[in-house]
Order: structure tokens, then sequence, then C-alpha cells
């Protein structure tokens, strides 16, 4: 009934008694953000600071929303136009931030890897918002959450995670995530959008959509990584949609019940058929939307717990 | 007494009755706005989301302050630097954020009708911060205040539109609205910039200052939309204040105590003369600026009241 | 005990005994700031307007936490992205945001006294933030609080300013600081960065640093305005690092007690060594980013009460 971590840097880490105790939290959250006064003080005189340096509509706004409804002091700072343009390293400014002293940072950066290096030099809790092709934790655990409340489980389930694996932190951080809570991971997608190595990750390997999502009970769709594709991944994106973008006749080879899910945001009519995103009775990607607030919202919770409890000797 | 509305979408569907309560309630949030204080907890625990899919900073500052003076959760989203750059629809964009269950949605989009679509697609409260050339009514309620206050009334005023009306929501949505309140309405500007099929707006047209200033109580200026002029339209900026722009000589055609009122920013020299527009004794710029916050805590308040009688069944 | 100002436009107009009141306020707010809740309400119910003409990461962040902290509401205004383009002036911009009663406004402006002339236009109590080569008093206020901190008082010190002092606001307002405080100042750095008059500033002027160095207890680095710095001003960076970059070695001339110091961001390899910027035994250049903030909380908080005194008649 614990997490213990100082940081979210990965879901690596976790334990799969850690990723239920931040679900249960989430659910609570989800409750709280459908009422009308959605606001509590979990995070009341703690400073939360977002580091973004790619840009990120929905992270961003889901993880600013998530402290604001806590009560934390919440700064964006954009990266793009800071200090790091003056020659600045990445070091320095988190030295620097870490000086004003934050409670919580949210980065993205584009280099796997940036993340936790920054967490090594600063006093504060560290939350992984996406890094490179590493990891991106809190949408592993949204999906978990999507995941959970549909099927009323998150173990024994099959999986077929669909797409450019290659390229996406996604994927990875739920490969890993849906591992250790025991469910059968499948990967579909083009042989030249399948990260090396795969074959040792304990998942099994299509390359057609039919073969692979045979009795599958949760789709789970990526993001076609467009400005990191060129002629050597995929012939055309029409090509592409035939072979590998969902639609009611390839989801009929899945479970009756499957539900459909995509990180966003969507390309419609390249990745999915968008009659069938916009499906309430198959699609789930609103959901994932919603939950992706409450999730960052415990995790904020819980990192704050520890942080304070770190300070009286306390754990919690 | 009452306003009914889930939506601000425009002013067109306003009874004058709504007007009047908006307008009073305004009245209120001037007063609280001049003090040291000036906060209230109208919207705590609400969370309220700007998005500007065109550059504003007077119009987006002000529902800023408006919001955060009330208590709310405040996020602007910078939707240049948003996922529609990747491809994202309006549609999508409006599903995400709707699924982070924001209660007041604040709009401006380049295109007429946008608001409209987007407010059809979300549950929360959707405020039209000005759309296309179609309307922009917290501009005309806060101009409506502005003269209410400086001149007792509301109606049976001369009132004076000059400039761009062809290009101007403004324009339109200050037409409408004091023409519910039953005013006499003159455009004055160049046939070149005259909506076609104004003829049939209930309105009097003139194409020279002097004679359309004639007894007027209220001489409202427009912006001249530079970026949206070609040869077609005006000669030349100095012929255009030479013939149209408002200076004391063509003022002393309006009546003794008329007031000079601009949206703003203003182009000096062009539009207006710098000295007249500074003159506290006929410009009430300034105050147009001042009545914008408190109008937009006004309709804020309104909206979350009536979202909240929603959940509860009791009509406010 | 007092400090009587409406506005803090420069550190030129401070007598020693309000320096002393608003660092001794200052080291109040490291403390609160050193807390697991940091947060107090000492600016709440008043409005918070930055204002950056100039980008600023480290200065814009700071203000904005020393403002959420105290409980005002804070707004960022992106001055690049705004009405400015459309033609708008300084000053009817000022007058905007006025109309819009701010109570705190804190501007940053390429142009030497554009603050001043703001200041002149508004109701509020106005912080320069950086203007032109003029002032930027913050960084000198937070300058002295880390110097008394470190050698437990702010006279009779000898104190070094290094490296490009003609481009330097920083420069500037810490000379005039630190000869209010009665300490003994000398401007190291090469003629073509010295500025013109500087003989009649009553400091010393040296043109090599282990000379310049000699006994002293602080010793500041400037950063290099590289951006406004052609061939006439330095040979090259790799021959101003060995002429005036600050390394052990020539460090070994100060006192043996002597603390490093830099506004940041530092360009490493140029203005200073690396590994001496993070010697935690002589280096207190994290320790100026901590008292900005306390700083900023501190300028904010009494500006504030003269505010309000001068609504209600009582001076603070």
């Amino acid at each position: 009934m614990t997490f213990r971590g100082k940081h979210l840097l990965g879901i690596e880490p976790l334990h799969p008694e850690e990723i239920r105790t931040i679900l249960d939290l989430s659910d609570q959250y989800v409750d709280l953000n459908r009422r009308a006064m959605k606001h509590s003080d979990a995070l009341a005189g703690l400073t939360q600071i977002n580091m973004f340096f790619e840009n990120s509509t929905r992270t961003q706004a889901s993880f600013e929303l998530a402290g604001k409804r806590l009560g934390a002091d919440v700064m964006n700072m954009a990266m793009q136009a800071s200090s790091i343009k003056k020659g600045e390293t990445l070091i320095d400014t988190a030295l620097t931030l870490n000086a004003m002293h934050p409670d919580l940072l949210v980065v993205r950066h584009p280099h796997s890897g940036a993340v936790d290096l920054l967490a090594q030099k600063v006093n504060c809790a560290v939350l992984n918002a996406g890094d490179g092709r590493h990891e991106h934790p809190t949408q592993a655990l949204l999906d978990a959450l999507t995941i959970r409340r549909a099927k009323g489980r998150l173990h024994r389930l099959n999986i077929a995670i669909c797409g450019d694996i290659a390229h996406s932190r996604v994927a990875r951080s739920n490969i890993l995530l849906l591992h250790k809570m025991e469910n059968r991971i499948r990967l579909i997608g083009p042989p030249t959008l399948m990260p090396s190595g795969v074959q040792d990750w304990g998942v099994e390997v299509y390359d057609d959509m039919r073969e692979g999502l045979k009795d599958c009970d949760v789709v789970m769709m990526l993001r076609l990584q467009k400005e990191r594709m060129d002629g050597a991944f995929i012939p055309s994106e029409r090509e592409y949609y035939h072979r590998f973008g969902l639609d009611a006749e390839k989801l009929r080879y899945a479970k009756e019940d499957a539900i459909v899910m995509h990180p966003g945001p969507m390309n419609r009519g390249v990745e999915i058929d968008g009659t069938l995103a916009d499906d309430i009775n198959r699609s789930v990607i609103q959901e994932q939307v919603e939950m992706g607030v409450a999730v960052r919202m415990a995790m904020m919770d819980l990192l704050a717990r520890n942080l304070r409890a770190e300070t009286t000797g306390v754990m919690v």
C-alpha cells in the first residue's frame, strides 16, 4: 500500500504494488475532477515548475491543471525562449531552478536520459514527462488506469500495441508496466518500425493486424511520428493506413468488447479511422485524457507526501 | 433579472433584460477592482481555460485577470505552439480539453462560427472572445457599460460607429446590442469599408464625418485593420485620417458632451488624434479597458452560477 | 527602519537605511522559502503583472515565484507577441494595463529610462527588472544580501567587479549600492570594456586581474554580453579567458576566504572556470539565485505595504 519513490523517472523502477497505490489514489482524483468544486489543498504551499524542452500542449496542460487543482504554485518555463539560448547548459539551468526551491519539477526533454541526469542534480522531486525514446511514465499510468476502469482488472489481458513502436517512449513505458502487471503483450507493426532486440522483450511480434489482434482485450494505437519518418520506413500514409490503420473491419478480429486506445494527438485516416475513434462504445480515447489529469494529481500528491516525510523522518 | 445562457457566444441571442443583468453585476465588479483587496471566491474550485488561436494581449489579459481575481484556476493555452501544428483538428483539440473538465472555456478564433461549433462539442460554458468577423460579445458589453456609466442610460442615444465597419466583429456586436437597447445608430466610413447589405440593418449610413456626427452622444471609433487592407480600400493613411480620423474639429459637430470611444489598440494619427484620445474630458478609452475586466468577471460569474444550477437543478 | 518608496526604479534613490530594511526582511523570506510550506498571504488580493520586453528566464521566474508565494494574482505578459506589434506605443500599453488596476508592475525593457517613464504614467507600484544599461536594482540587492550573509557585514569590504563593465546594468547598480554602504570597489577589465568617465566614479580601475584581486573579500564576475561584442572589444574568447577569466590561479591573489559571484547565465570557460564556479567552498552563485527570490518577495511586500498605507493614510 505504499509508494516510496523520491522521483518518477520511469516505470522500470516501480513495483506492481506501487503501481496499484498510484492507480487507487488516481481513482479518487477522477471523482474530484468530475465535481463542480474540483480543488484540493494537497499541494498547498508547494511550488511546481514545468520545464518543457519539447512542445506538448496536452501533457503540459494536464500537469498544469493537476498542480493548480491541488493548490500548488505552478510556474511554466518556456525553455525555448530561455537562457539556454544564451549558452547555458542543462545542468546550469537545473541548478538555477533548484536554488529557487521548487518542490516538484516536471520535465520533458528530447534526449533519453536527460531527466535522470537532471534528477541527480536537484533536491526536489522530479517527474519525467517524456525523455527522448526512453520513458513517458505518466502516459503508461494513465493508460493502465483507463484499462483497469474499462476492464475491471489490469492483469491477464491480451493487449496489442500497434504502429510505430521503434520511436515510441509511450510504447516502451506501456510494455514495462503491462509486463509487471502480468499481461500478454503483442506488438503489431511493419518490421521497419520495430525496435532492434524486440525478440528479447518477452512479447509477441506481428506484422499483420488481423493476426495480431485476434482475441485481444485492448487495442492500443500509437501516433505515427511523421517528423521522424523517411522513405525507408513506410511507402505512403495511404498504404500504411491500408495495412496498419485501425478500422471497424480489422477490429472485428479482436474480442467483441475490446477497447480502442490512442495517446493523441491522432492522425485520423492514418493510424485510425475517424468514425471508430469517435465511437464511444469502443473508443476510450477521451477517457485517457481525463485519466491523465487524475494520474498526475495522484503522482504529485504521493511525491509531495514523501518529500514531507523525508523532512520530518516519517515514511508515508 | 435573470441570465439564462449556458454560453456567451454572441450578443444576438441575448434579451435586453439579460444585458441589464450582466451590466448591473459588472458595476459591482468595477467597485471590487478599485479596492486594494480585489479578489473574490466566486469561481473558487472552477477551472478556466483560455484558448487564443489569434494573439490578443489585452483581451486575453482581461479574461485572465478576471478569472484569477474570482479565484478560478486559470490556464492559458498557446494554441500556435500546440498540437494543432501536429495536424490535430479544432474538434479534437476541443474534445481533449473537454476531457480535462474545464468549467469555463474562453475562445478566440480567426474563423467566424468556429466558437459556436466548439460550444456544441463540449460540456462546459464557452465564452466567445472574438471569432472572425462574426461577434465579440464582451467588447460590446464593456462598451455598453462604459456608455451607461458615462451617459446615465443606455437607450435613446445617438451613437456613431466610425471607420472600418466591414472587417469589424466589434462593430457587429455593438450594432446588435445598441439596437436591442433602442438606440439610434449611425455608421460612418468610406463605402469600401461598409459591409454589403448594410442598408437592411436599420442603421443610417454616412460617408462624411461632419454630417454623421451631428448631434451624436457617443462617437465610437474602430481600429483600422491594416493587416487586411489593400490599395482597393483606402488611398493612404494620411488621406484616411484627413477624411475619417477623429480630431477636435470634427468632434465639434457632435453634441457638446459627446464621449469618444476606441476598442484599442489605437493607431494614433490614423483613426484618432493622439491629443483627443488622451483628453480625459472627452475620451473614455481607458474606462473601456477598466470596464472590460469587470464585464468579464460578471459574465463568468453568471455562467458559473448557471453551471452549478444545472447540476443541482436550481435556476439562478 | 523604514522604506518609503512608491516604486523601485533603481538603487540610486535609496538610503542606506532603506537598503538595510529590505535586506532584513529578505532574510525572513529566505527562511520561508526553505520550508516545505513556502506560501504567505502578504500580497493576497493584489495583482502583479510581469511585462518583459526582453526575454529573461531567471529574472522573470524569480519575480513570478516571489509573487505567487506571497499569494498575489500573477500575470505574465509576453510583450513580443503583444499589441506592440500592432503599432501600440509603450505608453499606450502602460495606460491599458494601468486601467486593469494592477498593484505591482514588474518591467524589463531594452531602453535605459523606459521604466522610469512608464512609472510616471501609472498608479501602481513599478519594479525595474532591468532597463538598458541603466539599472537592475533587485540584482544589486540580491548580491548585497548574498555578501552580507557570507561575510557577516556589508561595509568596509574590498569588492572587485570584473569584466564587461561598460555594457552592464548589473555593474552599475552594484557600484551604486556598494558605494552607499561604504565599501572599496575595484573595477577590473580591458579598457575597451570600461565605461567612459569611470575615473570620476570613486572606484579603482585595473586592467590586470592579479593586481586588482589583491586582498579582495568579494570577486564579482560579470556576464560577457557576447551579443553586443565585436572585434573592437576583445581579440577572442580564448584570449579573454586567459587574461580576465577567473580561475583558481588568479583567485589566489584575493583573500583566502574571498567569495566568487556571477549573476548568470555563465559562459563557462570564458568568464569563469567551470570547476571554480561549482566549488561550494568559494562560489556563492547558487546562493545568489536563492537570495533573488527572497529579495523580490521583500521588495514587493514593502511596496504593497506602502500602497496600502497610501490609501489609508498611514505610513509603514
